[in-house]
């Protein structure tokens, strides 16, 4: 960590002493940014700039060019891990990612392996070893997957789903077979997170972008905890740096005692929980990171500036506190707001440390 | 009261003594039952069927000659408001609804203007009033309209929106604007509920499908303002009856003890809320309605009466709950299953009263 000359995403999710509040925004390498969309151009989709970690060294790095900002995250997809299983990701414009071959069989769940990341994402590990180098530690990089039920709702689904039709019906008539697929996920998870810590990134979050579908109970069971079994997995140290790990599930709000009894050092707000209420129910157990109603950056920086002092007064004075937005950034949004959101949060912050 | 054969959910929702949990079904009119397939294609159109009280009696009914349901809930639309104001409600078949005219510009905000029901909204008064005659009073008629702000999100972004983001640039960057919307939807609201009541409806629903995209202080100054304000103006009883009334926010979890002081009879629970949970944080100060994950009707009637159970067990004994999904039943659901579930209930509940 002394290392880096900018270590404040790192100290405040270790609920360390800052002398500002720091921010990064998810998905801040995308499409509401012009010289993203001419890289994406010239990768020729999506998935070329995944898969080519020059092209992924390049987008990583541009939000940083732009803004102050206190992390990268790697550019990569959620899905890089069932593409690994042999699924076949691929993308419909304006449609999100889709699997050729969903799991619709029994023996086909039964055939899962768990990927070994060194051979089979190879390309994410250069990628996280490239943008480290590129970084000449300015900033930490932040490494991420999907969660284990997240990654088995595309996986049965083959497609995100309005109504998780497919799982929920496996989860509730044939849990053995959605315990096997969550199984050999949290396997792959877990090697595939520490083969990113090995290879470079300072940080690593869970995207559990569909844990928030389900029931209170089923939530525990069928996404908490293999994401438990994950975060006790993890390589908690590299050399002698810590590596933290921020949990988010979205639309988890209900379920903040629960996450933060999983050992994880940060939980990911999304906008519709209070970020001061969510505090007083966690305690000092673990640092939160957002939670800006992503919607507010389509207003001036005037309401920008407000509604951001809200979120800093709304979690107060003191430690463990990562500003970032609730949900990924729209691609609709103007860049200059997003100059003007985090101008805003490093200076009002000041104050509160 | 004491004309109804059937007064369980009334005395459910009032929190008074009943012999068993009551149950009725979000959407129970709805295309997983044959007969309304049938019934639609004689009307031609999912309008023609809301808009003709005859039709709309026929499939009111239709769920009740199968099941064993504790309530009736009118057939209809929750945009029947904004379509009586002029923009012009249609559908695209798969698609969900949409308005001809939505609101885009200042001076159409500012022309809007509160519908009559007597006038505008006959055909729905029409409809409760032929409903009720048709009832028998077997089991009560719920009468049921939108939220204010959820009718608001379809007035201004014209259509189902996945980040609502026409809505919340009003919200952040013009509040003004949004709360006259607001203030005109709810007074909109109030006399169409009222009306309803004097057309027959025997306890009233607010369907607030899209607070849950705020963030908490949004949702108190946008929702759950205008809801208070129908709900204390509201006519609690006709003659000696008293009229309940049920608040439903989905994605609203959070907030539960906020719409418990509003004023409500009851709550309207999604399933990520544990039941008993919700119990213990909003105590006796209102009856909770739910909350079956609608998925679980993709099961084995076996696994349906397992589930029911839990949500029976979790809410516990004593008075003032109403079984219900947390969300409309698909229309993929086997009516075998629905009828499984009503048994279960009806069965299981009663050693917990």
């Amino acid at each position: 960590m002394s290392m880096l000359k900018n270590d404040t995403l790192i100290r405040a999710l270790l609920r360390q002493p800052t002398r500002y509040t720091p921010i990064w925004i998810m998905r801040q390498a995308g499409r509401y940014l012009p010289e993203y969309n001419q890289t994406r151009a010239r990768a020729g989709s999506f998935l070329a700039l995944c898969k080519n970690p020059d092209f992924s060294t390049e987008v990583t790095l541009q939000p940083l060019s732009r803004f102050a900002l206190d992390a990268a995250i790697l550019f990569s997809d959620i899905l890089t891990i069932p593409d690994a299983m042999g699924l076949g990701l691929y993308f419909v414009e304006g449609e999100g990612p889709r699997f050729e071959r969903p799991l619709r069989e029994e023996w086909e769940i039964r055939n899962l392996f768990v990927p070994d990341p060194d051979q089979h994402l190879r390309y994410v590990l250069d990628a996280v070893a490239q943008i480290r180098r590129a970084l000449s530690n300015q900033v930490p990089l932040i490494g991420f997957s999907g969660s284990p039920f997240t990654l088995a709702c595309y996986m049965i689904e083959g497609r995100a789903s309005a109504d998780f039709r497919l799982v929920k019906t496996m989860l509730y008539q044939r849990p053995d077979l959605l315990h096997h697929v969550l199984d050999i996920n949290c396997r792959a998870v877990t090697a595939y997170l520490n083969a990113q810590i090995d290879a470079g990134a300072q940080a690593v979050m869970i995207f559990d972008s569909w844990g928030g579908a389900l029931s209170a109970a089923a939530y525990r069971e069928f996404s908490l905890a293999y994401m438990q079994r994950i975060i006790s997995a993890l390589q908690r140290e590299q050399g002698d740096t810590r590596i933290p790990s921020i949990v988010f599930t979205k639309g988890g709000g209900l379920w903040l005692e629960d996450i933060a009894a999983i050992g994880c050092d940060a939980i990911g707000l999304d906008w519709t929980v209070d970020i001061g209420t969510a505090r007083k129910r966690v305690g000092n157990a673990v640092a939160l990171q957002g939670n800006l109603d992503p919607a507010v950056l389509f207003a001036s920086p005037q309401t920008i500036r407000t509604q951001a002092q809200q979120v800093l007064n709304a979690f107060g004075h003191g430690n463990g506190h990562v500003f970032n937005l609730g949900h990924g950034i729209s691609q609709f949004t103007p860049p200059d707001n997003v100059a003007a959101l985090v101008e805003a949060v490093h200076e009002l912050s000041m104050a509160l440390h």
